[in-house]
């Protein structure tokens, strides 16, 4: 499986094609669309997510409900495009016209692509970076992981995750899956103990006052996943990887662990590692600290996949830049006001764990209709089971 | 550029095809043993790092001491296969042989790869998962990683690590690339502030002691690197993306972050994006962290990686597992007896970035040649100071 | 470059993305759209090619007229759609509507992916594969291709295709590429030599008469390549190779071949071999034997690809097949009436070659925007004249 | 599965690395041997053939004779080294050695890769292209697709080859695949219709004896293919495009078909398409016109690929070229002396046909030891038999 994303954040829309996905998998746009709200809700968000709410079309690759196998496409337009219309319209325009009417930006915001994308490409007009490496584009992702969420759902395996801290506030409870799991939309900023959630809200006001922002962290887990995903035999088929990649590659991500994560470095390793336990349901750990994953490969446990976004880089209290035209120093522009994604960030990150966990479910259970798919799982778990 | 390892810890010998070097870089074996003989220092190894040497011989891709742009072959012989010739010959057997005689291990470590890969792969006898799983293919990424960084210092890109924790002792200090750069290999434990050394030599001796074992924190820096590495174009094209994975898929990495990492979750976004200046020397920033990323490509500023080894999952205090024949209970078995391995997996971190940035090096500047791949990042510096 | 396409045949629409252009390319969906009105032409095809006119819209990574180096994507509405909707609808239906309602298809066409897509996916309705594996997929590779001859232009590399045989009708003429390209769109047969354009048009009314269908032999040249596109040292980055897939790829395309091709077979290698010359313009060959490619790369003189379409396999003139649900033998349906296509292949057939070639482009030369990609590739022109 | 090669032609040894086999597959360097000595037989062959007899080694992936699932390492030494090492050397030498004694090559071959090789990696020493680009490299290909055959063959996949013409001598029987197979080996010319070895060997020293060259045809065919491999949903995964690549980068190969392949120019489409009937055994097809494939997937009957090669461009009889360091033109320079290689490049056909089928059965099939690959391959001959 893999897919292209395509769209500018004021462009007519957002497109994507998933390529590889089995037949026979149920999939409407309104299925998807539901992810997409998630991701716009969340406390701290700006005016934009309000006006706008996402949906979804399938254009190709699903027929009467079902997919076929080929392709699927998924479209996301920008109802704010209309107001866009000069500024982002795709065909040529006389240009002569003033570089206000083309809203052209020259003053890079640092923590952005804004400076380097300018310079990789050659654009002087910095819309044409910030156009694409806004954050518009975690939609289209969002759209490629609901998809894989209702193939996995359909396997038995969910995911689901939380927001573990907002700008200091810090949820330290270590809860069960289960838990987790109840408390997953349980309020607007995500977090397991309801009792932190107004502390949350109460920071992100006062960031906003400042005309400030804040990061989090966020964690996903992935239950009932098949052991053996990934690989140990080469260091690109390591599963923990690619995850790691996923995440990453999310806007404002600087971090990623697995389980325990960094809290590792201070840990002796009898602490660490899972004993092995077997009774008639198979083999069993007896703690998770290594996250669901050995070797690179799942082993059976949940997934916990832990995750650091940085505070957003737009900010109404201004930093230091420097215009590229005019080489000189100013205070960085600002383009909209969302002052704390994080819990929209944690929906993000669900996905992108998903996409990853799809995409290694069918490598290693290859199957060209789900009803293969559920059988070779079926069978893996029974084989598994009597090792 | 692209590479495959090959090679269990007990073969005849690791082997590496590396695809995609120009030609005309000047490499020779020796050159790369260097960065190999690093990997086996460092306090708290055991006595297989003692005993062997580990020497590259190129057997194809170079003539007379430079590169062709054909394919390059790296040997590392394991000079410890002779006493293994029966138990890992590649030659058929007499499979009425005793087990015993082919040393068959039915008992899976917790925290190996052994229990799952031997599920995956159909293995009754684990020893066909742990002679690949072992971190002895971790001297084929350093050979990898160390024909990058030749290729790299040609670019005057320089790349080192340190250790910035071992089991709970921790190097609190903030230092300049220049500083860290001095102390790279000043003592066996690879820690900046030379007066932690010996608490993390006696933390690594009572873990050994205790029967136990110790993970730590590393850090990489890469310095001098062109700005616009990776692409905020596309999800899969981010450089730290790319890093996460190969970071995350060395053997016993679980965490990976950039710059300030996950502090990040405690910081209001003011202090966290790092503020543009310019001169005549071109467009810099007033911090770093940021670690060096942004959008996914480099800015120019010393990439700054961090990454958190678990401790070692072999022990001599053993913790509870299952016979896969028996399907008993039991303690689990050892192999070999490294306390603590986090000075020689921050030599391997290091290895792992440099393949990333060369790689990506080469994508970006497309060269076939040594000569042609410098004069085009020289081009680009000057380009990008003008800019 | 890398693309992705989706769409059926009556879908709502073909949907492209391409990620891996380069910034500041002058682009239009109308310019696009010109070469998608010559795969419509051609003499012989059905009715729906008079009834629809392909239109390309962009809906991403152009902005007032040039690309922005983010991914591209361009849409092909359907007009025929509309009388579709209930058939081919992406919402799910009553399922226990009736097949005919649906327009159930359980007979395969030999000669058409049917039988086997239908075994492949579990699909017992057949329209499920057809609608994918129809030759309607090659206007999204026109539109690929589109976009890649107009990125050539601007760097002087021309293609042009022109049709060698229809029906065993044959042109034998030996041309040079001035002369191909004189005769480029000169009739609708796309013959050089015009004397044989009513012999093929007979030829093809013959076969339409009689139910019968016809294939037939195209040849696409490429003028003014730079050398050293591909290379010798690993077998897949070998680009006549990957020329080879492309257009293997192409509906109907049942082989290909470069210069003389399979007469090679019988030819003494003294005449085989292009000698080299050299001037004040550097080197050159005394013929072109070989088609413009030795050891997998490009050596200057113009490219010449051949190849081979089999006659469309939907037949007035019916097959035998087999019912898949009755398994009784019946005559094979008839979806669409073209008799011959291989004006319109010939025009595929280009523009699957020209997305080999920009691909190999860009790898040979990357750049993140047009005005680089142009130095650089006069710089090598320069470099190889004075090699 | 994928696989990296290397090695000079001169060089110590030509190295290959497979990752992505299933474990349990059994499997001896004495296996793969074998099939490297049908590629050294052939009548026409020079000297070399006769002094070198390739052995395979292999160093990792293989224990006690069957595959372990990690990646499989393939060594074949060059016997032949031992005189080269000077000119071959992988250490630096004095730079002021004469040119002679490093035997530089200034003379660039037509119809070999040396010029357009010289100048992408800008190699004045023309024998750094030549030792890669030379089709020593086929030893390679012929090993991995040695190992990909004993893997088809534990599937009962079958495949083998025949020389269908050399330099004009052309067997035009029509023959069923055993009839083929039956005379795989029958003559040093693999000729099946055997009244015209003599001929084809005839015509070989007549070539010879004018210093000249001949290329010839060849054809591959597999036996009892699971239908479905490939698809037809994405253009690159059209199994005879993927083919087509395989076999065109196979040294001095200039073309590829299907079936019937350009014969299709010139026949009707009622006598092109295979027929549908069914019977208890499943469907099956009443011809094979299309070699096998439809819609880019196997449809079960038997997969049959044409090729040409080209005479070998070293010749007595020389060709005019320029020598790079004076610009004058000369007659160009012999370095071997086979005059003719297609019983030989026949076999290497086999071996790249092979590793794509074996590759596709992996995608299709996927499976981690062989047990569960046969058991899935007979489970969907089942289940294609009662579609």
């Amino acid at each position: 499986m893999r897919f292209l994303t395509a769209g500018e954040s004021h462009g007519p829309q957002l497109t994507v094609i998933i390529e590889g996905l089995p037949a026979g998998l149920e999939l409407t746009g309104d299925a998807i669309s539901l992810e997409l709200y998630k991701r716009q809700g969340g406390y701290g968000r700006g005016r934009r997510m309000q006006i706008e709410k996402d949906t979804v079309e399938i254009t190709s690759g699903v027929r009467h409900g079902y997919t076929l196998g080929s392709p699927v496409t998924l479209i996301v337009r920008n109802d704010d495009h209309k107001h866009w219309l000069n500024i982002m319209g795709v065909e040529p325009i006389d240009q002569s016209a003033h570089d206000e009417m083309r809203r052209v930006i020259t003053k890079p915001r640092p923590g952005h692509a804004d400076l380097v994308g300018g310079m990789k490409y050659n654009h002087r007009d910095l819309r044409n970076v910030l156009e694409r490496s806004s954050a518009r584009e975690t939609a289209a992702r969002v759209a490629v992981g609901a998809v894989c969420k209702i193939l996995l759902q359909q396997l038995d395996v969910e995911i689901f995750s939380r927001v573990k801290a907002i700008g200091g506030v810090r949820d330290e409870g270590v809860y069960s899956p289960a838990e987790i799991k109840a408390k997953n939309h349980a309020n607007d900023v995500r977090v397991v103990d309801e009792s932190l959630a107004q502390a949350m809200r109460d920071r992100i006001d006062a960031a906003k006052k400042a005309g400030d922002s804040l990061g989090g962290e966020v964690e996903v887990t992935v239950m009932n996943v098949p052991p053996g995903l990934g690989s140990y035999v080469h260091y690109d088929r390591k599963l923990d990887g690619r995850i790691a990649q996923s995440v990453i590659s999310i806007n404002a991500f600087k971090g990623v662990s697995f389980g325990d994560g960094f809290k590792m470095a201070d840990m002796p390793g009898s602490e660490v590692q899972d004993p092995i336990a077997h009774d008639e349901e198979g083999y069993s750990r007896l703690s998770n600290h290594l996250g669901g994953l050995e070797g690179g490969m799942t082993n059976g446990m949940p997934i916990v996949v832990n995750a650091v976004m940085k505070p957003i880089p737009t900010l109404y209290k201004p930093l230091q830049s420097v215009d590229i035209e005019t080489k000189e120093s100013y205070l960085a522009s600002i383009e909209r006001s969302d002052s704390c994604a994080v819990p929209a960030a944690s929906i993000v990150c669900e996905h992108a764990v998903a996409f990853e966990i799809a995409k290694a479910v069918l490598e290693e259970f290859q199957s060209n209709y789900m009803e293969q798919l559920r059988e070779q799982i079926n069978a893996h778990r029974e084989r598994v089971r009597q090792f």
